[in-house]
């Protein structure tokens, strides 16, 4: 059975299902590509699926070839069989499917591939309807403004994933790991009403496949299901009950300062070069007169910087510690000016974007003794 | 006692230190940059040095200070004093020694940076003369054109340097590890006569800090030393005897073959996708009727590719095969056509540019059987 493609979009499933396929692996079965052919529809089409078992991903090609044609189970190493099209010196190539291997050939170039032996194929079901729709920037503003505040750490659980809370009238994304927050919010509603918690790791593996195209999702036996361009994909969720975030948003407005975000962000990373890294990446905040004092000090001496600040509020004088790791974060996808609330010396601050309302970082201050 | 600098200099001789000064060691005064005041001369010097014991580096900046004043034994963390004044806001950095702290300033920022204490500072002795020279793109090219063929193993010794021959008349590297040879060859004369070989590791080392300057430099006492730009360096040569390389470059030549580089570097990259990497690379190359036959096979397959070439010599049928990864080496410097030299199936084959008549590469047939 011979198939002849264009390169590039089986080039293009390829990388896509090469960045879901483990490189190291203990399951040799998680390296493989399966193919088979649709000849269901008008128009046949080559399907190509890999899992690793977080994600699925399924690529489908519209292929020419006689509708009583049949190919299934057809499992190749799937990074080996990526690199050989991306290759290829040709613009078409074509495929021909033999008992024990598959030839690929473009221009001058032949290679045979050895068909792997898989008894069990991994069971892949893709929904076949995704009510909701939202712009690809959309969504991926969603997942960028919050993956960064995620949990790190195993035991912490369902703080390690990104909340989509949809409903109609509003998309909206949170994220926290405990010491900070991040929430992002759009009056888009997207046709799906629910909400999930989608694991970080999945979140990155995600941001690498979503391009250009709108995606649209449904959201059903703990999967986030994504159909996208040529692609369709399904995320296990986490399960859990996800904090009361609103909850935790301080309303109280004691002081809120005004500052250029980039200039704020120079100054804290250069004070913040003498804070001690192996604690909590201690940065010290003081407001006096109308001007900020920055502090950090640790094993190698200690660093000082001042700036004047516009402020408005029932406090002018003002003292807070921050991890400045996560200060830096919250201050990552503001451009122009920065504005940070404080609701008191221990409760948490709010780190805004003036020109972004829907986008909100949370950071609480560090608890810290004179 | 205070200096003031203007901040660029600084900055750049640190980023140059920070080259040499190893991020995780087990010995902290590794870590260290030394600095004094060096008030012999007509026009005042910073001295800093530093050292991973591979390498020496010296970098002199000119100061501005009454010629009473002293300073010496000052030693601060070496990465940590670099990433500080990277960092700084303003064009002027001033330095305000004092006993346990250097006061660092600059704009609106100040540090204190903790002197660590020293008792015994490495001795580090820079040649006042340098008597050979050579420009900087020269001397690069020696090393970049050589170095990749320097064996990796610890056990392979004198085969992890690459030799500097310095004669009236020429300037040469050459490096090998038994399986590959690469040649480059000036006409220039340096000033200097002697020989070297320089170890892998420090030449690595050494291709981060040469800018565009002159290289000036001189052999002895078992040292390369340089001086260019604002610095100066000291690096340990290997001891041993480096193999008579003339010797092992083949006169025969049976055939030779003309091709495209970027071609061949192209399908030598798709063939070996199918090479077994765990094994030895292994491509044959099979001439023909004026065809170039290239074949890979391993694990996962095989893959076959036809290019016609023009050849000249006493055979036209020639069969060998090579580890590709070396082939691909000995072709990474070449535009344009590459010209590669068979002297038998079993003896070297030289891979040259047309152009450059004076860089050799040689590359060591695998054994095989069948």
């Amino acid at each position: 059975m011979n198939i002849t493609l264009t390169k590039r979009p089986l080039a293009n499933a390829l990388a896509a299902i090469g960045r879901i396929i483990p490189t190291r692996v203990s399951e040799p079965n998680l390296k493989l590509v399966h193919m088979y052919l649709d000849t269901s529809g008008e128009q046949s089409r080559l399907v190509l699926q890999a899992t690793n078992m977080n994600i699925d991903i399924e690529a489908a090609l519209e292929v020419d070839v006689p509708t009583d044609t049949s190919l299934e189970n057809v499992a190749l190493p799937g990074h080996v069989f990526a690199d050989i099209v991306q290759a290829l010196p040709g613009e078409f190539v074509q495929l021909e499917f033999e008992d024990t291997e598959v030839k690929i050939s473009s221009g001058s170039y032949k290679t045979s591939l050895t068909r792997e032996n898989v008894d069990v194929l991994p069971e892949l079901e893709f929904p076949e309807d995704y009510p909701g729709t939202l712009p690809a920037d959309d969504f991926k503003n969603l997942l960028t403004h919050t993956r960064y505040a995620c949990a790190a750490e195993e035991y912490q659980a369902i703080f390690r994933g990104v909340k989509l809370e949809l409903r109609d009238g509003h998309s909206r994304a949170v994220a926290t790991d405990g010491f900070r927050l991040a929430y992002y919010h759009t009056e888009l509603t997207s046709g799906v009403e629910g909400e999930c918690v989608v694991p970080a790791k999945s979140i990155d593996e995600l941001m690498r496949l979503l391009g250009e195209d709108d995606v649209a999702f449904s959201i059903s036996n703990g999967r986030l299901s994504l159909a996208t361009g040529d692609h369709r994909l399904n995320i296990s969720l986490m399960e859990g009950t996800f904090p009361d975030y609103e909850r935790i948003i301080p309303n109280d407005k004691v002081l809120t300062l005004t500052i250029d975000t980039a200039e704020l962000q120079a100054i804290l990373k250069r004070v913040s070069l003498m804070a001690d890294k192996s604690v909590n990446n201690r940065t010290d905040l003081y407001l006096k007169d109308g001007k900020l004092n920055l502090h950090s000090e640790g094993a190698y001496g200690k660093a000082d910087e001042v700036l004047e600040v516009s402020h408005e509020g029932a406090r002018s004088e003002f003292a807070v510690s921050y991890n400045v790791k996560y200060l830096l974060d919250a201050l990552q996808h503001i451009d122009g000016d920065a504005r940070i609330t404080f609701s008191g010396e221990t409760s948490p601050s709010l780190v805004t974007d003036p020109n972004k309302p829907s986008c909100l970082a949370m950071v609480v201050p560090l608890r810290v003794t004179g």
